[in-house]
């Protein structure tokens, strides 16, 4: 097993340069008020793709030579990486092909179609996906990047906290939801590479997909719990590169409620003024319970939700 | 009648400086596809207060004597200005009495309240709110300050089409929503003041609050009607310096019905990833159906609205 390193994600951050957006660094006097400390949003919401799962697709895309990639690329995917890998491929001018479950939301489904990829359905179960994709592979001959278990794609998830240290100076701590791993795992290589500053990485969790917070606490991968948590982004067990990243680094998980989480969520598009997933509500759900001080750093994740049903 | 020119905008924006927030420009190839043409949006809904309205009260706030604002500042208002003014009033640290009718939402309302005003309750027809404002500045001595007829109050709104003329070089129009008629007119003394390029203003309006599209092709003012439209923010008619300006400008006023603003507004959370307010979907409705070509300004007017009730 070959970890990523803070270098790769410093090279992933030159990639993107005018690739991905510089999102937006949002502060809020009133939701600072309520918590004690001086709180900065980093707005990946407001990425390429609604999400900062496009940093990772573009990272893989464009650090793949053209006799990998050449036939295109392939994955499974409910959300926002499906999306992510379609706007990747069309910057190399690839086919993209995204195995979508049938029980995917309408909303994510119609964004990886619009932004060109060819969608295959499949049954819901993870094997269903995985036979599916296999069978994408063999017909097209795709490579597949999957969407948080490589290094490729943590180094570029890790642009997005690497970005906000360097915006916003003297931080003390990046709070991120942890889901796959992709974000919490290139969190903790970008603050290993930013040597002017020392910034923790802390991680936050639904309670009912709370298997991150138990392997860090066992030190064993737990399996996947059954996919019930409002913050659907989140429902996936650690990858084995996320794991033993987290793991080495010693991670520490907050955990939060369904409530806690939609009542964070609310507070940050009546207050912030962003819609936010749910995913993306969990880290301020959790510092909101936390007793914080000094300067702190949250990444909003994504914004891909429908409105009004 | 003195009316506000294009230098008053200029002053009104060095005095902003570091006050109210110089707002992001967001942009969507999705959404410019749908419409054919680059459009820019001013992302007023991040401005302090989450409205464009900041401007108009700092502005008006900071360019007071001590002596006229020294008991404080009074409106009446049911909703931005009215946090808008508790705002600014705290940054000279003298009292904001705001007069509240009933009907307004509570959500504004606990807006107006947090910002550090007094709200003083009255009913909900315009002389209800006037006679309340009345035995307030009585009691008080608070200098009142209107919501959008006042010539301070129009140069802070321009503030926020010149800013945007600033960041995107070569717009060739901005469009806003109108209601009052701060923004519009503003707008417009903006873009007079721009001697660098030729920037077209347009406004929007809704049909269920057209009396400003009445006005400008009667030249006669015409009264606010009946108060049904989603857009709440706009149902105002325009006041008599903003009309004298818009009339003068020869503004023409697109109209949009309210299910084009419901569109309008769903599209703009769900692709753009913000939380507008109805009346800040407006201009994007009637951009949407009509056929433009260039580089188009948008302001997104406010952000305030509850969630999920």
């Amino acid at each position: 097993m070959i970890l990523p390193t803070g270098s790769d994600v410093l090279a992933a951050a030159e990639r993107l340069r005018g690739v991905a957006h510089e999102t937006a660094v949002l502060t809020s006097r009133t939701l600072d008020r309520l918590v004690g400390c001086e709180v900065f949003f980093k707005c990946e919401n407001l990425q390429k793709t609604g999400a900062f799962k496009a940093r990772g697709a573009a990272n893989a895309v464009l650090s793949s030579p053209d006799d990998v990639i050449g036939c295109g690329v392939a994955t499974h995917s409910s959300g926002n990486h499906g999306a992510a890998l379609a706007w990747a491929a069309s910057l190399r001018g690839v086919p993209a092909y995204v195995v979508v479950p049938d029980n995917a939301s309408a909303f994510k489904r119609e964004a990886i179609a619009r932004y060109g990829a060819e969608v295959i359905h499949c049954g819901p179960a993870l094997a269903d996906r995985e036979a599916m994709l296999e069978a994408v592979v063999q017909r097209t001959g795709a490579h597949v990047i999957p969407p948080y278990d490589d290094a490729r794609i943590i180094a570029g998830q890790g642009t997005a906290a690497l970005e906000l240290m360097r915006q916003v100076p003297d931080l003390d701590a990046v709070w991120v939801p942890v889901g796959g791993g992709g974000m919490v795992s290139g969190a903790i290589l970008a603050a290993s590479a930013m040597d002017s500053q020392s910034v923790s990485v802390f991680g936050a969790e639904p309670e009912l997909a709370g298997e991150a917070a138990v392997s860090m606490r066992t030190g064993v991968r737990q399996p996947q719990m059954p996919p019930v948590s409002i913050a659907d982004g989140l429902r996936t067990s650690l990858g084995a590169l996320n794991f033993r990243i987290c793991l080495d680094y010693g991670l520490q998980i907050t955990l939060v409620s369904e409530a806690e989480i939609c009542a964070a969520r609310d507070e940050l598009m009546q207050i912030l003024k962003l819609m936010v997933e749910p995913s993306s509500a969990v880290p301020w759900a959790a510092v909101r319970k936390s007793k914080l001080s000094g300067r702190i750093g949250i990444i909003i994740s994504g914004g891909n939700c429908a409105v009004g049903n």
